[in-house]
């Protein structure tokens, strides 16, 4: 391409300090170096991962800095010695990496790479530790590798996926973060049996989408508990068949659901992050064979705890990260799955479709029960303690 | 046989109370009723779960009682409704059954039998809720079905597993009980990729047997991690390649093994029981793919403690009971695997080799580091918190 080598001017949402409203500027952004790719960034959807630490509270603020690592883009140029991408293939960039060289990338359990494993406190590229944006002259940081909410921005080659062409950009965007870690912390990690009773804490995006990989793998009883009833219905949609709102109840969830399914449920997939769901999620699984996965990510004071005997009678704990999927390797085939229409999402997953110049303007909340934070850091806001745990759709 | 269908008069060793010097008696063994089996007990074991229930501290007495639970016999009769074995058939007693009928029989990954899983609190036969055993009259009680400490025994025959004819019963009754725990927790639960490195937290008979296993697995190192050097060169024998010894270092022992491994070992086996051992045992394995199998029976007061991203760098943590081995349709091939000289238990392993009359009699220690607990009560005594951690070998 003609910018190839050159550094090309965008507009670039940027936070310059914590809460702040985030600003339309002009960036530069400077062309890749080696292992590097530049992308033009199509679409960009909004997590809480990046209202989090845009609010910084709780971990070392880094600004200036260009947020956002849930997107859909197209290679524009490439640095010396990347081969496994050229200009013009479609690409999710990803906010954890895959180098394919180290102990976890070659190991067939592990993705958390130990060359790009998402770093949030890490606001430059590996390669020599410089920013490739600068307004001038004076650098903006980068976030989580991706940095999205730009109009081109700069990734190392293992931090891109590249997928199939013919996918919609403005829907599969949001496969790059917690549709696919809800996806694969059920269809990777617990593998529920066909037949099999699985129960999901939490039904933002990560639990729906959860919910839908249990459906997926066969699990014929999907319980859904989560303490706000109004996103029961939604949830049905995504393979939901009952739902237990513990606040509806005298007794610990964990007596409720072994009361429903004869002693306990097959697996359990834990998407809040709270440390109460967490031990919930672990205790109601079955003696015997009941696993039980961790995905919300905890406040960092929390401690898990249970009587040991709760492991002595045959019961699994994991977490996951990222849904277990190895990105480079796995997103194309989640990619493809939704391609193949197996799944509901290509009518009930939501896009915001929004450029990266226009983040600022969006006029709507986050989540649908109008409670959420904006990037703009207007129309409500609420503490954060876990952000995947309260992921929710943007509409 | 003679016997058949009347009641044996034979010689047992019986608990008249806790704590107290077993009695050799002449008991009354009554015929089996339906689903049971007599058994002729040819050589019978110690294990210090017989020592912890004989002491009755912590947990409800139940005397008088036959104890013993590791031993090699044949059948003398059956009862109504027995297909499974014949007299004459040589069995091995396990103190937790295999009904194949109820959900945990059916399913392959669980062995806690819904009617026949161990329960130490019951003294009686479950058809009748009687005893089987009598002296004038009184009833003498069962110890976890099996009550092996006498001549004659009767048994569900759920809790019996038939094995080779030709397999030794004065060396095989050993693997019905903490040899097979420790063998299974690695090879079945555990399971370590052949070049992988393995922990083992606690070298006695369950440590040895999980490092046993995890050299048949194929684990190309192999740490035993105990406070007792004395047990190091034994466990050579047995796999262990290295040794850790917490009071040699001033750190915890997780980072110790993570330093020797780069990162934390692939798999660890816990096999003590006791609760800090555990955490560490969790905390040591890799992330991304690190595995660890709780084996060791914890105090009830115990809590298992650790903060959840453990879990969410991709570390699993399960826990084990019998080292998940369906007695009756396992432990057959676990006596065939020793009798294809696999295992080096074949010299390494010893056996009291005592018949049940002969129990009181033993006039040797338990462990080999006379510190041990009698039957008899003599020869020093330490408190056991969790029978299967303390387990050593028998000579």
């Amino acid at each position: 391409m003609a910018t190839a080598g050159k550094v090309i001017k965008c507009k670039a949402a940027v936070a310059w300090e914590a809460g702040k409203p985030l600003s339309i500027e002009e960036v530069e952004v400077a062309p890749p170096q080696a292992m590097e790719v530049r992308v033009k960034i199509l679409f960009t959807s909004l997590c809480h991962t990046d209202v989090y630490f845009w609010e910084a509270k709780g971990q070392t603020p880094v600004f200036p800095r260009i947020f956002g690592h849930e997107a859909g883009g197209i290679i524009e140029s490439v640095g010396e010695g990347v081969t496994d991408v050229a200009p013009g293939d479609h690409v999710l960039p990803v906010f954890t990496g895959e180098c394919k060289e180290c102990a976890h990338c070659k190991s067939a359990e592990s993705n958390m790479c130990d060359l790009l494993r998402i770093n949030t406190d890490r606001g430059v590229m590996i390669a020599d530790g410089k920013s490739r944006f600068s307004i001038n002259g004076k650098p903006i940081y980068h976030f989580v590798g991706t940095s999205t909410f730009s109009e081109y921005t700069v990734m190392h080659v293992g931090c891109v996926a590249k997928i199939n062409p013919q996918a919609p950009l403005d829907k599969v965007c949001v496969l790059s973060c917690g549709i696919s870690t809800g996806l694969g912390a059920s269809i990777n990690v617990a593998k529920p049996p066909k037949g099999s009773t699985v129960a999901v804490f939490g039904l933002g995006a990560v639990g729906l989408a959860a919910a839908e990989g249990a459906r997926i793998a066969g699990a014929s009883r999907i319980i859904g508990v989560d303490l706000n009833p109004s996103r029961f219905e939604e949830a049905r949609k995504f393979g939901c068949t009952e739902f237990v709102n513990p606040k509806d109840h005298n007794k610990p969830v964990q007596e409720v659901l072994a009361e429903m399914t004869n002693g306990g449920v097959d697996r359990s997939v834990e998407c809040t992050g709270n440390i109460n769901a967490m031990i919930q999620a672990f205790e109601c699984v079955h003696d015997g064979w009941g696993v039980a996965v961790l995905v919300g990510v905890p406040h960092k004071d929390a401690e898990f705890k249970t009587h040991p005997m709760n492991f002595l009678n045959e019961r699994t704990l994991k977490g996951t990260f990222f849904g277990n999927y190895k990105p480079r390797t796995d997103l194309p085939n989640v990619v493809e799955l939704y391609m193949k229409k197996n799944r509901s999402c290509n009518s009930a997953w939501l896009c915001t479709g929004a450029g990266g110049g226009e983040v600022h303007h969006a006029q709507r909340p986050v989540r649908r029960d109008q409670q959420g934070v904006r990037p703009d850091g207007q129309g409500g806001g609420h503490p954060l303690h876990h952000p995947h745990g309260e992921l929710d759709f943007a509409v």
